[in-house]
């Protein structure tokens, strides 16, 4: 115990199907003090002709992407400055807040905000964390930064935070914390 | 579609139930694109003599509590400066690292750290977001802080985000990052 | 086989549960070849703690009442003159026709119109059937009529059958032949 | 709610499994006040080596034809004089009965009968009832006749509804009413 | 994996829930490589209003006996020479033969053809194994005798092997195997 | 009732599954007075990608082979005198006593102590039983033997009953019980 079944029509890749299982594993072990070994998931696939809803027949819709990987590549495509690629990860109404920025809502508003800040910056990822809402999937990235001042002297090490939240497959809200203010020269 | 079942052992009360369903909702939402009126979660209890794992019969164990209600409980006494009341919540091996702290491991290092930084503070929260991971549940808090400086003068409106690590009921770590360096005088 | 399994919320009675479960097996032998002993039928009652759907508990509603009871007791409270326990059957927008009538909407009405045809008729039933459908629920009565013509002659044996249209616990049609016009003098 | 679940052997086709989750689907809400998108069918197939009962393992049976199908290709070909094809779907021990005749068993008697009666007759369909029984799938058909007296006077308008019992996929019964004795010269 | 499910009527008391429980588990066992804790069994229990076969309600029949227990409430009662006890767990047509012995149908038939082999006799069990089969249910019992021959002297340590049939919970058949005749003086 | 559901990993072939079934249907019935035709067994395969355990994707081991099948094999390569293949139907710590040996650990041990007892030996099967356990299998041979004393005098219809333990495929233990010593020369 517990014993999960989720009943699917039939359509779901193996990523879709694994990711389902371990969030299913991970959101009853935050209730439940089960060992991992205890928690079982069974996916049963039913075929549109075995399926019927409101006397209607249906098909499945195709699985969303997988939001720690929408919000890893948007942040690859952020550091490697491909503005174009970024933005094409941006849904309807995107807005950002960075730390002692007002929200900002196209990329070019934070490239020209930051500009006087760092010349450039990288990230190294601590972790990342999933968390499932009603609303929009919200994932958070954190780790450290690196990367240099406007006058070229390097730094590293400074604590980072970034919360996303993702909405049919876009991200729609960023909102950043770091430590840069603690240690900026 | 989809629908869940979760076979578990009786016990758990209403609340641990609730907690069960609209957690597996939601983590198979951040999946398959179903509007929420889709997702049916069917809960089944098992008597311990109706359930044999391993040739054993069974009893249920308590569920786990809340962890977004122990981190805000916690966050009360902090705020209230009840620190037997906030170390309760504190489980074996707690580190917390602050913006420009380095890693400290109890409340009174917290304390003496803070004291030339700010007179007090108080937290308004936007929001808390769980994520359930294979480790430790995660929460996140977030909001913005009010309070005073050293010399008295008061602030207000910044941001602020913990996350903590809750390991078997106990908070076990809590980074804290915010705007504090930002905007201090 | 088959094996049918039906999940609701708990509340509804034994009356309901058996009606349920002779439906359900009714309607599947309309396609399937299965001799009745192999048709098993299991109802799982879920708690209001054990069922979420739309990320909300829900409470189960009351059972309709039994299509052909209304219509039979409606029958019997015609028969017995008993107009105003007659109209507490009927629900919105209820329309009749009878051989020869056009469209009558009240009990008076048919009163009325069957005046000059027979003095009084009293139904013999051969048989119900229920007809379940994706709008309102269709109850047959046939049988024979007896009676006597307006000048005191006695009739019998006319064959009938009337057709109740029941939408929500309330008759909204009702569609009557009968041989009357072979056999009336 | 209500959540069905139906396990069959494998072998059905989509029609017998569309008109399985249908019927399964209205018996239900006879009973249960369900709006129809809160009621989910599910079929679960099985192959022979699933399945066993009586330890013995078993194959599926094919699906039995529509009953609504059936009275509609059986009228549609009494109405094309079609006698040989209307023959075809007749079973053991067929009988009927029109407005004043008495028990006829076989389509020429009808023919005999019916011939001072009207020239001919064509159906105008206004519905089909399928009322599942413990016994015989009943069909009932109603809707209005229009055609041509002997005498060649037409006529159009008659209101009539027959009832089909059938067995193992073949009428075993028809019972016709109609108000031609209400309106003909 | 694999995990069972039996939906069985309520009514069984826990000691056969239990028996069924660990039947279950070592039958899946013997052709499932699966350790034992990998084995979990869920019974489901079904009220009279939520059960229906052959479109009518059913209410559960007692368990069965433990066949083990019945073999050794019998050998008990036989090793006490209490004949009247033993012979109550005797089925009609039972028949039990030992080395050397033909057929015999009454416990007083084994008595007299015991006497000359053996004053008396006590069994030492090494193990009990039930063996379900289609028919009546399989018990084996083996250990070791002692006990003095006709003439006083002791013996002890003889292999045994004792075969039941136990068929709706009596005795029919019992087959006995032992070394007696390789150590006897 | 009693109805089984068996969810496994994908894999088993149709005489695994037979196998399940007929093992599942006997166990239950050890316990609950149910004629055969009311078991009913239902195993639903599940693939590798619908089903995790511990948040681990799992794939099916291999069927275990039938423990009557190894031991009816076992028993003709011995009958045949084919040691080599006997022997590789052992396993690690194999040991067998027979009527009047003490414990013997190979093949070759065995013909040497029989050598003086029987020419040779032949078995008549009565019926084979299979005991599953919490460890392992356990399958029952018995029948009659002929064969031919040393000094080639024959012999037949001696009872004789053969104990294996079957653990993880193998042969591990075997004990012998007979009617030799009743009956020889």
């Amino acid at each position: 115990m517990p014993i999960l079944e989720l009943h699917v029509l039939e359509g779901y890749d193996d990523d879709a199907k694994r990711r389902l299982a371990e969030g299913l594993t991970d959101a009853v072990r935050v209730v439940m003090p089960a060992p991992p070994d205890a928690v079982t998931v069974m996916i049963h696939e039913r075929a549109t002709s075995q399926y019927m809803r409101g006397r209607r027949q249906r098909t499945g819709a195709p699985a969303l992407p997988d939001p720690c990987r929408i919000v890893r590549d948007y942040l690859a495509a952020m550091e490697a400055r491909d503005v174009d690629a970024a933005a094409g990860f941006l849904g309807e109404g995107f807005t950002m807040v960075f730390p002692g920025s007002g929200p900002m809502t196209s990329l070019q508003e934070l490239i020209d905000w930051s500009a006087p800040r760092y010349r450039f910056v990288r990230k190294t990822y601590e972790g990342f964390d999933l968390a499932p809402t009603p609303g929009p999937a919200v994932v958070y990235a954190r780790g450290t930064l690196s990367g240099a001042w406007p006058d070229g002297t390097p730094f590293e090490g400074i604590r980072f935070i970034d919360r996303f939240e993702i909405t049919e497959g876009r991200i729609t809200r960023q909102d950043v914390w770091n430590d840069i203010a603690e240690v900026r020269p």
